[in-house]
């Protein structure tokens, strides 16, 4: 079996530590140890993503597409909903908004710019009720100024959402500060948990959005999931759906270990890891797809000037490191993806590159 | 840190060898490795729910409550809907049928009954296009005679939906040979994998159904998985979201140690210890809740003649046997469940039965 | 793969949270986490045996016969040595003391006695240096009364060893308070970790012996690993041969819990079990083989009016539960062995019992 | 907890396959999981020494060190032993020869150096029974021309012997065809398992040797284990003394994948690493110790013109690289070792040179 570094869009780098707090004892999921652990992921979630109490906290048993549905739990129908998409992973919420009672409008980009803080606070002249847009866009390592943005959106909408998947727990998020009413992650990514549940975090005002009539799936609501949250952070468990007991057991030893790190030293790590990446990856003559003043400490999509990316993600997992290949269909196999989160160390990044080295020339 | 025996509705009573399966070198989703656990638990899934490959395979990213949810994903704008409810897992339809277009209509039992088939022969004279209804009734221990069933109801609807989360894995299912077009369960039950997964096998025409427009959540639509699973069946890596990579190689090793065991041989291990467990509690004076000829072989509901019997499941807890309390509301605290399920041995039953002697006497 | 509850002398019952603390992530023999290990685990040894840090503590990378032959380390050329033998262990000090320089006397009891203190009282007038004796022989669960035996041998020895293989963790012991000079254990025993180390605590006088030319093996000799622990009490990693990392961290662990529980209450839980698991064998109308007075709280040596032992025990492990076949060479096949120590709980010995009932009825 | 790359002499760089196969089910030292992972790890250990069913194979609870002094299981009284030593693992067999009645006599080199077979062939003139030397010396990377030496050697003596503690695995042993008699490893060095075990394969020459009387200590005593380890070949558990349980099924795990990979894949790879690491040394102006033409594959030790070797090791393991520091006393922190055994990639030689390029510049 493998020995590979997973230099991958997530799960990505793992952690011994992490994983093998997956392996509980036998126990059931309304448990003392079991809420313990929901506890501190909670709270957990709340730190990574930088909210206090006045925030409610989300431990999902889905994954970060399952969180994105959740959201219309918030949503009403007939509202306006702006969508600003920086690739694939904006564009699927268009699989999502279409098949529900809102109306809404995409600003995209191009692969590896962002949509404008310009475009967006002209579109809002328009109208709108919910914004909606994306930190980190997985697909092309995109960053999303999200505190400028919020800036110019945060008073003219009743709802932001960020879809914080790729980038909470490698990228300095403050959404409290930042006034955005809900931000959301998946446990694989730059968390560097376990995947199988998803976090998110809701302001108070998105919280009253919960006392409208529901228009989401009975599994997604968070009508659903919010007494079970309740009653777990203050010691009761209880039942709506069974969580996967072991994956929460390792997002709670995740979030210990970001604490013991904290989040000021992760995002260093992560940038630092980042860079390195980039430089190499440039000093071989491949571009980075994400514009200067754009790239993600998280994941860094690489540019050929041919077809060819398959093939390099092949050889390189040969010689022991697995990068991800790129989905967006504008690019396809001209690009692949390195992912740098989580657990991952320089040390890795130079590994990386080294193989890189190697099955480019 | 505990060390009890998890006489659980699931997760249940565990195998080690299946736990520790879930701690996987860093392998990405679209890893060759990955692609085997998943063909693995695809074709694993066919075997315990006894189909062919006449039916597809999905191995879905949620609980058992998604997988119910997806079922959505085959049925059509204004159909009508039967619904055979025994208790509170058979009712949990209707928070769900109520979200969408469709028409539909419940019968329901006394707890520890079952609807009976002249029943159901009778209420389909009104025209019905669907059927639902749950093998074993987690919230009562009710087992429903489901191929009895589906003889007076296969050739008057075009969908027969049979909900196996508490049964697959310690009850015998033929779902082919019965003509039920979609049965699911969930890896935390009697298969006696990791939480996190659901699995659900599909007859060619409930497939066909796919080719209509959906009504399905995104995140639970099955037109969204069935690509992914027909890729993985093929050797081919494919990603719709990210799936719980850990999760499912245990499903894939759980389904290893299912076919060493051989599922008739399973079935009648879960018999001898359903036995055991019923002998031992009316030994104690204390009443199985289901009626004879409908108990289960995973699953014993125990009626006490007073309340307390979450006294009782927080007393044996501490003598190391964790048993589930009741969720039907009719009984509040009047019951207890003793899950016998998974990899559940007869001393186990006989561990069960010591503790819960002495905490009753 | 096995799912069997292990009623054996060692390994025993094991518990998953120390099981799993063997697995670490990669880091050497002299890093800081195998420093802090291997310190925790030293300090737990006095603890067990109930001595200050006027007593030396040494973590042994060998089995509890190792750590036997290692006691050579303070034998002086031509000493005379007294050892009183119940069984098999206690035997087992010929095979290794006629390899050195000393001359050795034994008295031996017969199966399920115990050699008496009036017969070492007597013995010892004959003059003697060094006496040794077993806490619990493993082949037949006798327990001899060590702090009796101490006050008649104290003054008159020089140095008193105690072999607490199987009883040290599930036995109480004050080897300080005693004045016995040197106790050990073996780490899978009632210790409850992996099996792979032993344990002993060695008195001033004893520690003293080192100073003078040494008999024993180069490899088990006391005079090489003292440096090491002294190095790793005070931060310091050091080398000597190369420990197994991973079992001193499940050992390091296993002591965590042990203090979690307190050795009290850790004693009278095994006296609990013991007491459930011979009253039980009696009804059953089988014999204890140790005498009234002199029964462990660990091991019970079962003895049948005929041969068939090893067919029992070879029964009850296809039903689940793992005995120990009987070394005693008087008594082959005619008993077994119930190991019962470790995280032994009792619903295991009811299991035990359900499942010898089944076998020799 | 630890994320770093394990390039020390051992334990080494790590796998999770291996390190989770440790964590095994409770099962006993006499079940039959245990006599199957044994049975497998004694043929695996003639796999990797190059032996035949002629050589018996011993799988030992002990370190390198202890299978060292097992030797003395196959000396005689007042027997002659040459041997060679490259540094101070080979000078340690003075530290257990002198403990035995047999005459010895060592022929060293300087470090970085390795005894001729011109010196051996000319001491032996004198008249020797025994001759043992050092494969690959941990303390230098220095290896020895077994093939070269044995052929001046056999029809010398009546038992050569060599240590391959750090050798095998990562070098090409064809022990019967070079007529060794004794090879012998640890478990934790290039073969890749967790530390805990020795294995050790002898001819029928040296096995006829137990015959004689015995001068080792009772644990390490060959003639002990003989019979033990014939049962476990033959499908039968024994007691000698409690084996580690765990870690002999993670041996046996290990073995799994070094069939797979092949001893020539195997040994190539570290090959290719090997030149990597030692290229990357040079490049930096760093000296590797050992002569051109006696470099091994598993051991690189790195010389300074300046101490300073253990504050490289230090900031080294902060930047996630563990390497060994020296243990030679004539080049105390003079100098460094980079282990590059087991399951040990090129990626991973390229970090570390990552790593020691930034602390050395």
């Amino acid at each position: 079996m493998a020995r590979r570094t997973l230099m991958h869009v997530g799960p990505s780098v793992g952690n011994l530590d992490v994983q093998i707090s997956s392996v509980v004892p036998d126990v059931g999921f309304a448990s003392p140890e079991f809420v313990g652990w929901m506890a501190n992921a909670l709270e957990g979630a709340r730190y990574v993503m930088g909210v206090s109490r006045n925030y409610s906290s989300f431990v999902l048993p889905y994954s970060g597409t399952g969180a994105m549905e959740s959201v219309t739990s918030l949503l009403r129908k007939g509202e306006r909903v702006l969508v600003a998409s920086n690739g694939v992973f904006g564009d699927r919420w268009e699989g999502i908004l279409s098949r529900y009672p809102v109306r809404y409008k995409f600003l995209r980009s191009e692969p590896g710019k962002a949509v404008s803080v310009q475009e967006i606070d002209r579109e809002l002249q328009n109208g709108y009720d919910v914004f909606i847009t994306t930190h980190v866009e997985t697909s092309t390592g995109v960053r999303m100024p999200i505190e400028e943005v919020s800036k110019v959106v945060r008073d003219r909408v009743s709802l932001i959402v960020v879809d914080g998947v790729a980038s909470v727990g490698g990228e300095a998020v403050s959404a409290e500060d930042w006034k955005v009413d809900v931000f959301f992650t998946a446990s694989q990514k730059a968390v560097g948990a376990q995947p199988g549940t998803s976090l998110m975090v809701c302001s108070g005002r998105a919280m009253e959005r919960l006392g409208g009539e529901s228009m989401a799936p009975f599994y997604l609501d968070l009508r659903n999931w919010k007494p079970i949250m309740d009653g777990m952070e203050t010691g009761i468990g209880g039942y709506f759906a069974t969580p996967p007991v072991g994956a929460v057991a390792s997002l709670s030893r995740a979030m210990d270990l970001i604490r013991n790190e904290g989040m000021k030293e992760r995002v260093r790590r992560h940038e630092r890891v980042a860079s390195i990446i980039r430089e190499g990856v440039e000093e071989m003559g491949l571009r980075v797809l994400a514009e200067e003043g754009l790239r993600s400490n998280t994941v860094t999509a690489v540019l050929l000037d041919r077809e060819g990316a398959g093939e390099i993600v092949k050889r390189s997992m040969e010689l022991g490191i697995e990068f991800a290949t790129g989905p967006h269909p504008a690019l396809r196999d001209r690009y692949f993806r390195i992912g740098h989160m989580g657990w991952v160390q320089e040390k890795d990044a130079f590994a990386a590159l080294s193989v890189l080295r190697r099955v480019v020339s």
